[in-house]
């Protein structure tokens, strides 16, 4: 039976939401898993009081201290030893654990991940994904989105081959698409690291390890042209909350607008009602929620990071996603694929 | 009286809207600009006698060829030198114009005008910014945003100091702030040429050329915190075009969803109506017309570009914008400010 450790510390709606998408998930998976809950027992243990916890593969590990969202990451891991975080992921490198979830402190996830479990062999630089709307079916990764800056050729050529094993292992795909955001589509565009890269990622398609759509553009992004964005965690990062700004950013128009319209008479509430589901419906896409989160790819272990905001349901899909990801052997496929050869 | 030169033949509805755009702008203004008119003789000669040009400063020059939107920038500005493009940058070189505007083929303008116009004094590498939507009064421009890939950290404060000038000068803007974008807030984030790119942005600051209010991330690019955003034009581009592709994501979802309220006699007719004006006019702040175009900043003389879809008023606000640069002597201010000292 595979062990996951929960941080019940991680994430805005911790531990509430953690205790509860634990709880759930081992319900409706008929304790097929167990789950190993980590934070600290005063606050923990009370919400665990709460509920009907008997029967359940739950265990409960006390952690006195917590890496808060606003902690800086290095140095939250190196003097906060006694935190979920921390012990979390020293119980996946102890195998005491088979996997790792938290929706807390992203960069400190990372930098304990890559301190503590390290680097799967042949990995140059662990990335992040993340996923980012589309209309056709599938799902759109950008890679990287912060864990990695000043990126050189090869390391965005690992991160088109680890995001095409993880998408073809974990999410079912059968040939992912990689695209090269760059500023045009002509194979000789752009910065001179992607010009490099371009010619990397065609020998790679060579290769049959990835499948090469060339460069695409900002505009491509929403197309689901292809599955894989890559670019450097500059621009994935910048992208990626630019993207989550948006919804807010229309709403603050729109809602006022159409309050207007109803305060003037011209719209009956019912009707002003009935058009704001339909302009909340439309940022479901941008919902990342239905995945969970994201796994630290290229660490020698099972390390998923989820959004701060992560709800219950949330929590439920990373564990899910943990499961899955060791299932499938995603990281021994990548450490065969990536092994230098 | 100042000459601006118009290039007839560029952009999706040329030259109908530009003759039109021209003509409106000569009757709004009584004659105060004189327009010349660039293009193919066949094509605009037609638009021209439809309308009552008499009494108009308007002189028209036949251009046999025409830089098409799908020409490559660098062959068509070499092969094409009897285009309407690069003839009007002539005009300006010789001083026979004292300004160009172009909603044409946006790298061939940058290419032309680099080659023909030169840089000013002092000028590393000249820059386009864009636009970008925001709900505060003022103005938000990123830079760069495509003509400049591969930046080093003088480039990038360069682009800053341009930028504080026009906006102060040309959009009566009194201490424009400027932003770099970046993966993090704190000053030692992000890339290396980025760590470096602050340190100038600071020193800057304290010499008063621009006013610099730090790193800056994606999710504060629409939230009007500053009015100049700083980043390569990788990254520039990219956001530009992701951004421009979202009201055509969100209408073909929110549009459907409309229709089927309709189509199930939830919604009457009528009210969706209502609501989908209130939707349109959501994305006003995306709509770029207002401002016409943007100039090419650096460049030794005055070089605007305008979006391909630019539509009559945009070619106005374009001529303008190029009136109101040279009024304002943006070009001798950023030649005093970036000289070399």
């Amino acid at each position: 039976m595979l062990t996951i450790a929960v941080d019940a510390m991680g994430g805005d709606n911790a531990p509430q939401c953690v205790v509860e998408g634990t709880i759930q998930t081992l319900r409706e998976t008929d304790n097929r898993l167990e789950i190993l809950l980590i934070g600290q027992e005063e606050k923990v243990q009370p919400l665990l009081d709460a509920h009907d916890t008997q029967g359940l593969n739950l265990r409960f590990m006390h952690a006195p201290e917590v890496i808060t969202m606003t902690d800086v990451p290095a140095i939250a891991v190196k003097t906060k030893q006694n935190s979920s975080l921390v012990r979390g992921l020293l119980l996946c490198k102890e195998k005491k654990a088979d996997g790792f979830i938290s929706a807390g402190n992203t960069g400190a996830l990372m930098a304990a991940s890559l301190f503590i479990l390290g680097r799967l062999p042949g990995v140059l630089r662990p990335t992040i994904a993340a996923y980012f709307p589309r209309l056709a079916p599938g799902l759109t990764n950008v890679v990287d989105v912060g864990a990695n800056v000043d990126c050189k050729a090869e390391n965005l050529v690992q991160f088109a081959e680890m995001l095409t094993i993880y998408q073809r292992d974990a999410a079912d795909m059968e040939k992912p698409l990689t695209g090269l955001l760059n500023i045009g589509e002509e194979d000789n565009k752009g910065p001179e690291v992607l010009k490099q890269t371009y010619r990397l990622l065609k020998e790679a398609d060579r290769k049959n390890k990835i499948n090469f759509a060339g460069n695409i553009e900002g505009n491509d992004i929403l197309s689901s042209k292809v599955s894989i964005i890559v670019c450097d965690g500059l621009v994935g990062n910048t992208l990626l909350k630019f993207g989550e700004s948006i919804p807010e950013f229309l709403s603050s128009i729109f809602k006022p607008s159409l309050k207007e319209l109803v305060v003037s008479g011209k719209l009956d509430p019912e009707a002003a009602e009935l058009t704001g589901s339909a302009f909340k419906k439309m940022f479901k896409p941008f919902d990342v929620e239905r995945f969970g989160g994201v796994p630290f790819l290229g660490v020698d272990g099972i390390s998923i990071v989820g959004h701060g905001r992560s709800s219950a349901k949330a929590i439920m899909n990373m564990i899910y996603m943990a499961e899955h990801m060791i299932e499938k052997k995603v990281n021994q496929h990548i450490a065969e694929a990536l092994a230098v050869t």
